[in-house]
């Protein structure tokens, strides 16, 4: 089958080879004529813009966006749009808020899929885990191409329509927050607790059979193996967070109660504030003294 | 090798039929005659009493207590210690608190071995991973058998001196209560969200590549096939609670921050408070009407 990929940074290069790898052929448009000639290297035939690559594609389009969710989705869309038509089917594979999906499902000419995508750059060799919503026939026509992305047939579904796919992955998202900082919380206490542990044969050992064996905490060994068991120069700040904040943002609406999703992304906001930032323990700092006039710590 | 088992449970149980399958001689004494006979039917020599059972291994006693946390074991190894010496090694593997195995192993007169026992009844067939905390010698001589028990040579680790192995158990444990908590808010969410979602399905294609795939998410899956999407009759009050909770008590006394593990702490805790009967809800209801003459819910 043939298929267009637009953006070739990690994920879509993934999408790209892996496509090819399955057999497909794959067309591709990416501004950044590097990631386009690498990507050519391995087959990939490079148009020099979204029509060009409209124009190289047979009737009957697959389309694969894989760029930064927001502006760039839409831009995209935007521009291939005259070129679309009901036959046509664009699949957005990016981190987009299901309800972006939804509005651009209703709006794109072509018939719209959106798939969450996970597993990351390492899931170059195994393959990627897929949540796709949108119409049923979009979903079973791509099948050949979500058959060589994901680790396989059983590693994709359609699990509704427009919008299900980006919510399923956002919801994922949020427990993965979660997942991390409880890894995060135990190892923590080890590390400050009261043996001389060594963290990666902890991890190691857990990964054999433990109850909380997962691909996070082979992770969790890489990281004690190549940093060392004090996680040596990683900082503690956390970036990201807009899956996490879109999963809190659902709860509420849904007004359904997920205390530790919302207190790992809290986790990482507090990551963020400088040193000595925070304002809410400085006004603790100061009431101590207030009700109790234990001596304020300064700042200096 | 010649291994003594005391208790034959389902842990115990298992522990006796790995080290047989892993070519070694199992006796064994449990209180309960139908467990002894059956495991006298898979080649285990059952034994009438722990001195019995004691006399029945040869100098260089080895033995495997897998009795509940607390009493058993201590009342275990009272009755064992006129026939144990120094070259004799006693392995603990429930789920003891680290400083009852500190104190254990400072009183028994052989080598004791503190070994956190993690994989469940599930671990019949892949083998358990084994966090072992004592003396090294005693933990080299009983390789052999750990290699038997656990999923091989890499699912068992001498972690550190007496204690250690039962101190990172209950971290392992603590984190456990965290991870499952994740998923099951993750789940509550999609269960009680804005689509219609087979969750079996969704658990199913996380499995196959996200980042979130683990063990404890194949049982989601598992749990959803076999009880249905809504989880049909599995009612919500959640048992256990003493790793946890030690979890949370040893966090407090190093002053380590878990907020997530303390948090499914407090869920499972509240699970367990009978219908209409949380205080502090109750409270807050009619603080409600306090300030802002809200009209007060009454339970009937």
């Amino acid at each position: 089958m043939q298929l267009g990929v637009v953006g070739l940074g990690r994920m879509g290069r993934i999408v790209a080879e892996r496509a090819i790898e399955g057999g497909h052929e794959v067309v591709a448009f990416d501004p950044d004529e590097e990631a386009l000639d690498a990507a050519a290297a391995v087959d990939v035939t490079p148009t020099e813009s979204l029509s060009a690559l409209a124009a190289e594609l047979a009737e009957r389009k697959r389309i694969w966006l894989m760029v930064p969710a927001g502006e760039a989705v839409d831009a995209a869309l935007t521009d291939l749009a005259a070129d679309l038509s009901e036959n046509d089917v664009v699949v957005d594979g990016g981190n987009s808020h299901f309800s972006d999906s939804v509005r651009r499902a209703e709006s794109c000419p072509a018939a719209y899929l959106d798939c969450g995508t996970s597993g990351g750059p390492a899931a170059a060799e195994a393959g990627f885990s897929l949540m796709v919503g949108g119409p049923a026939w979009a979903y079973e026509e791509m099948e050949p191409i979500f058959d060589a992305v994901a680790t396989g047939p059983a590693g994709h579904e359609r699990l509704g329509p427009s919008g299900a796919g980006h919510y399923v992955k956002t919801v994922h998202n949020g427990i993965e927050y979660a997942l991390m900082q409880a890894y995060g919380e135990g190892f923590d206490l080890l590390s400050n607790g009261r043996y001389d542990l060594d963290l990666e044969a902890v991890a190691r050992t857990w990964n054999e059979g433990a109850v909380i064996r997962s691909w996070l905490l082979e992770l969790c060994e890489e990281a004690f193996r190549e940093e060392g068991t004090d996680l040596g120069t990683v900082a503690d700040r956390v970036a990201g967070g807009s899956t996490g904040r879109w999963t809190v943002e659902e709860a509420l609406e849904q007004e359904v109660p997920i205390p530790l999703i919302q207190a790992a992304l809290a986790e990482r906001y507090a990551s963020r504030v400088p040193p000595e930032g925070r304002f809410s323990r400085r006004l603790v700092n100061r009431l101590r003294y207030g009700f109790g006039r234990h001596e304020v710590a300064r700042r200096e």
